[in-house]
């Protein structure tokens, strides 16, 4: 197919299979990896058997990181009882980068949906919940994407966690059909210093 | 700055290296290959390291590949006495996946260029006049890209190859500006068939 040999061809299918990267932008990658190769497709490889080894899914809150718990739930200054919930890792990443937020994370690990079979129990909902209580949280912030499935899940917590907390979700700022991770940190900022009462 | 470790920070770090992946789509990029650790983390990391030690650069054509001389060149039934001449591996590749040319190749590694100083000894280019003495050939096709330098570098070639053998060019179907990494396989094969003296 490419002229190449057996293992470039292998490292190209791979490539293909990223997110972002189609047939052709893989063979360009791989190209660029081979010209690179003592600075970025060796330490690359190195790097990505080390991930593949050690990395995991907090126990508690489901962020990804290197240890059973992650350094935002170990950390005991983020114990500050504000609880945010997101959909998932990247959601996390991002609130992060925006620097605004001092407590800790849910990963919920998606969306409840109908469609998909995807109830409470397919997600890290019980946790959650369970959290609330273990933690003495005494706000949840929700921090859903604004599309269907992501505000149905938030109204699905909120009426379990009624009148157990104060319940707020992130506002102005994050757009109709918005991700959190496509927007910029000072959106991300303005949406959580402007957050309201669900 | 995203809320990971270490390992997976210098991860996210190498992905955003890689031409067509930004910080985001790098981020996203690491999330998938944790998530699909075993199907596509572990077999890249693997591959990865087995082409860093065994890619290397034909040393009769300039393709890449995983021996000395690469599979083209060592295949007898492509001695046809016609060689096209690229200005990098991708677009030998493409070339390869239209299927269409059945001689050998020859890698310049780029175009003459006065601004960056990249002259003749800088490319393939003496070793491309030796080779169609040693190879016997006929015919060299030239399927550089439509680009000023492309262009030059080309005329540069010919000028050293008159009267030595038949000078072609691609033709039909390139266009102006355009990147034969970038065309479809059929516009390929009818720029060949289409092909004229120089
Ligand atoms: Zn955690
Ligand atoms: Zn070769």
């Amino acid at each position: 197919m490419s002229g190449s040999t057996d293992e470039i061809e292998n490292l190209i299918a791979l490539m293909a299979k990223l997110p972002g990267l189609g047939p052709r932008s893989a063979r360009r990658a791989v190209l660029h990896l081979i010209r690179k190769r003592a600075l970025l497709l060796t330490p690359l490889a190195d790097t990505m058997s080390q991930v593949a080894i050690s990395a995991r899914e907090c126990l508690n809150c489901g962020n990804v990181g290197t240890s059973e718990i992650c350094d935002i739930c170990e950390d005991p200054k983020r114990a500050t009882g504000e609880l945010c919930v997101v959909e998932d890792v990247a959601d996390l990443w991002a609130m992060e980068r925006s620097g605004v937020f001092k407590g800790r994370y849910h990963v919920l690990g998606g969306t409840l949906s109908a469609l998909d079979s995807v109830g409470p129990n397919e997600l890290r909902i019980p946790r959650l919940l369970d959290r609330v209580i273990s933690e003495d949280i005494s706000e949840v912030i929700m921090a859903l994407n604004a599309t269907v499935d992501g505000q149905t899940t938030a109204h699905y917590i909120a009426d379990q966690l009624q009148s157990q907390v104060r319940l707020t979700s992130l506002a102005q700022g994050v757009p109709i059909g918005g991700e959190l991770d496509y927007l910029d940190d000072g959106t991300i900022t303005a949406a959580l210093r402007a957050r309201k009462e669900i």
